[in-house]
């Protein structure tokens, strides 16, 4: 029999996987010798790929050689030091070590028999992260509530307009399909995947209010209660408010007490997104930008974002888990068994769209107890520390303005001499290689985005960075 | 600076990750020295488990002893060959190196301007399996259509479904979010995720129509035909029908060229859900099974499941791209580019709920190049030989009975002493740990359920498992 096989043999695999464990780690030691912003052209990566899957095996050797070869060129390197753009995915060696563990054990855990430490470690380490970063204690899973590690905020956002749903109808929406009255609420800066949802949820647009912005572009809780009463009166039926710490554009933060206690008197579902500036909690000194989160029935953060975690993980919480369950669960026959029907378990199946999951706690460990408490604060710390310090630079500058002081490792700022020679700014650093940054666009002014939270970045790289953007920007003006 | 740093550096990483790859290979070398089915109780993991978070670092020799003492006790083997159980999620050296791979490189695909190898590599893999398999060539993404990764099966039915939504509204409901008329037709046989998807998408059980099954459990088109003629006559909108090639219950086919032709007849989205079965169609002989194809409007099949490619991946293949890409897609400003705006590129992110993703079209590419379409055709088709031949046995036994021929590599088959005692079998067989194995009820009848796909199953498990079964059955009954 085994003569005939095409398997990878155990000793293959060591053999195979130790030259992978020495090229990423040769990648990570040669990272910044790449062009940050990969410069090939639609394409050109397929072009040079064989039209047809081969018949025969090919050697692992072969296949490393056309990552080289034919895929590092169309890489963008977002774990380069030098990579500002967007908001981060960062990583880490213990975060890769433990995905990597999650893919050799293949387990898959949608139930808690098909695999019960897949999700014993999941709610436990979703407990240790309520307290390592000060969250509400209703949330652990030890309480009313409970936390699941979902792929992304945008899906977190997802189950959480349907628990709302769901909420607000007695549960019958599911059943009926009529959402007709229903109304959700956000704020002109609110992450386009709350849109995405209300479209997926068929809730439509027509009933997505996207509230008006203060001057910090943080949601004016005045215009959302107003907002409310008017929808009210005209016999709609609000279910639904998002608010966010840290706002994809500008890190804006909505002022969560004063919305959920909005959310508390009509009886609305407040979720908050965090996705980016949550882990910024794990340092106590940051944590007043939380206030009020205890009124909230859902919260999400991305430690796939800024905590070491590599893609995916999003952790989801809730105040109360009957209501997400009731929500999103199902049960056929081919899945029931005795944990399940003793109630004494969590399936996690019933906490998000998907029914299969991989075994994502272990990365998520992995990195929390490599770095401990200790370790996260500091490195979090000296991102915060360097978005500080990168905003006074831009303040003692002549040249350039900032939009505000940086709440978190975010800071936007120009140039003094308008939307286009900030765009051309722009794209001549992306294209040198050097650095990457993107932009947003705020009241018709054109921002850039300095975004500081890859894991390699250090105090050098964002000094370089910022002698490129004013020698860049002398070259440009002359 | 880097005297303070908690990083795991490229040295450690060496080091760590040789261990690890070493505990991943000796793991494949124990395996059948596991219990195939954790015996731990609930709770029995997470009161091993520390409180609080550590505060120190530790050490990453210390995680992989707690994965040793802690962990590994509860996990469900779902890469030993002794596992029969649901649908396999079977994994494979060259798809755990190239998931190890992505995470390393740690892009996120969200556009093409953040990776355009991601998106590339994945365009043009989806492309090669549908030569692979034999596909409708407009499923190609050179052609009207394209294919996606998804994570799961579940995710690709709902964004079957949302197209299909969009569609019948001339893309409305995403504004107005009225589903009101509509309504969508499963058999009593589909997967649990398309109902769980009917309810996501605000359309509700009530309009969700359970077609009868024939006597192999495959959905009537006749009754399909008269229920949507009758929804017409009260003033519904029939919008999505999905057939099934290879239901998880037992393997049964829906007709899928008579479905097809009614969805034409009056207009209706046509989804074809494969997830396990649609790996067998790397077999030339076996594709009669997807006669009608061409008439789908999307069709999803899981590499996850039993092409060797470990969790998560699931094909997701559409037959016209622009309306799943109007269905989903957002652009805010912080994700404007110019190479989308010049429309030359793919940006999958509207492709499916997510935005993020990350770059799995790696460990697909190397699980095809690995193995060849040569070592995947052998493979498989060992795996429907074995299913074909444990089916003999059962037929040639005395004391056990089939359901039906297999069609694939499930084998449904039962005692004959009634159903609680093949409950009792199960269990017992379970309990032992020397293969586990599922069950479902059909007509209220209890049938074992034994699923042929785990990479390292040859005929010795599987001639072994069948002696087990009888040996059990036989001790039980005395």
């Amino acid at each position: 029999m085994t003569d005939c096989s095409y398997h990878m043999t155990p000793g293959q695999f060591r053999e195979e996987g130790k030259k992978l464990i020495d090229w990423i780690a040769d990648y990570y030691e040669q990272i910044e010798e790449y062009p940050v912003l990969s410069r090939v052209k639609p394409g050109e990566i397929r072009k040079q790929l064989p039209p047809q899957a081969p018949e025969k095996a090919e050697p692992f050797d072969k296949m490393l050689q056309d990552v080289d070869r034919l895929i590092m060129p169309g890489i963008t390197h977002w774990q380069s030091p030098n990579f500002f753009a967007y908001f981060q995915s960062n990583n880490s060696g213990p975060s890769v070590l433990g995905d990597l563990l999650s893919s050799g054990l293949g387990v898959q855990g949608m139930l808690w028999a098909t695999s019960p430490a897949c999700t014993e470690l999941e709610s436990h380490v979703m407990d240790w992260i309520v307290d390592l970063m000060g969250l509400p204690d209703h949330f652990k899973t030890t309480s009313s509530g409970g936390g699941v590690i979902q792929d992304t905020a945008s899906s977190a956002a997802l189950a959480a307009l349907l628990s709302a749903r769901e909420k607000k109808t007695d549960f019958m929406c599911n059943q009926t399909g009529d959402t007709s009255r229903l109304t959700a609420y956000i704020s002109t800066q609110t992450h386009s995947s709350v849109e995405k949802g209300v479209k997926i949820m068929g809730i439509g647009t027509d009933r997505l209010r996207k509230i008006d912005v203060d001057d910090t572009f943080a949601m004016s809780p005045q215009a959302l209660e107003n907002q409310i009463i008017g929808d009210i009166q005209n016999g709609y039926i609000p279910f639904f408010v998002c608010a966010t710490i840290g706002t994809t554009s500008s890190n804006a933060i909505d002022p969560v007490r004063l919305i959920g206690e909005i959310c508390k008197k009509y009886g609305i579902w407040l979720h908050v997104d965090s996705a980016m500036a949550g882990t910024a909690f794990v340092c106590p000194e940051y944590r007043h930008y939380s206030d009020g989160l205890e009124l909230a029935d859902s919260y999400a953060f991305n430690p796939h974002k800024w905590m070491f975690t590599n893609f995916d993980c999003d952790c989801f919480f809730v105040a109360d888990k009957s209501v997400l369950i009731r929500t999103l669960s199902i049960l056929p026959e081919y899945l029931k068994n005795e944990a399940t029907e003793k109630g004494a378990v969590i399936d996690y199946r019933d906490w998000h769209v998907q029914l299969g999951r991989r075994f994502r706690a272990l990365k998520l460990w992995f990195v929390i107890r490599h770095y401990g408490t200790e370790g996260l604060r500091y490195h979090i710390g000296e991102h915060l520390r360097l978005a500080r310090l990168f905003a006074e630079w831009v303040n003692e500058s002549s040249a350039f303005e900032l939009l505000s002081k940086p709440p978190f490792n975010l800071v936007c700022f120009r140039h003094k001499k308008g939307n286009a020679s900030n765009k051309l700014l722009m794209d001549t650093l992306n294209q040198s290689g050097k650095i990457f940054l993107t932009h947003t666009v705020l009241d018709g002014t054109f921002w850039l985005r300095m975004s500081i939270g890859q894991t390699q970045t250090r105090e050098e790289h964002v000094e370089k960075a910022w002698k490129l953007i004013n020698a860049t920007s002398d070259s440009i003006r002359e």
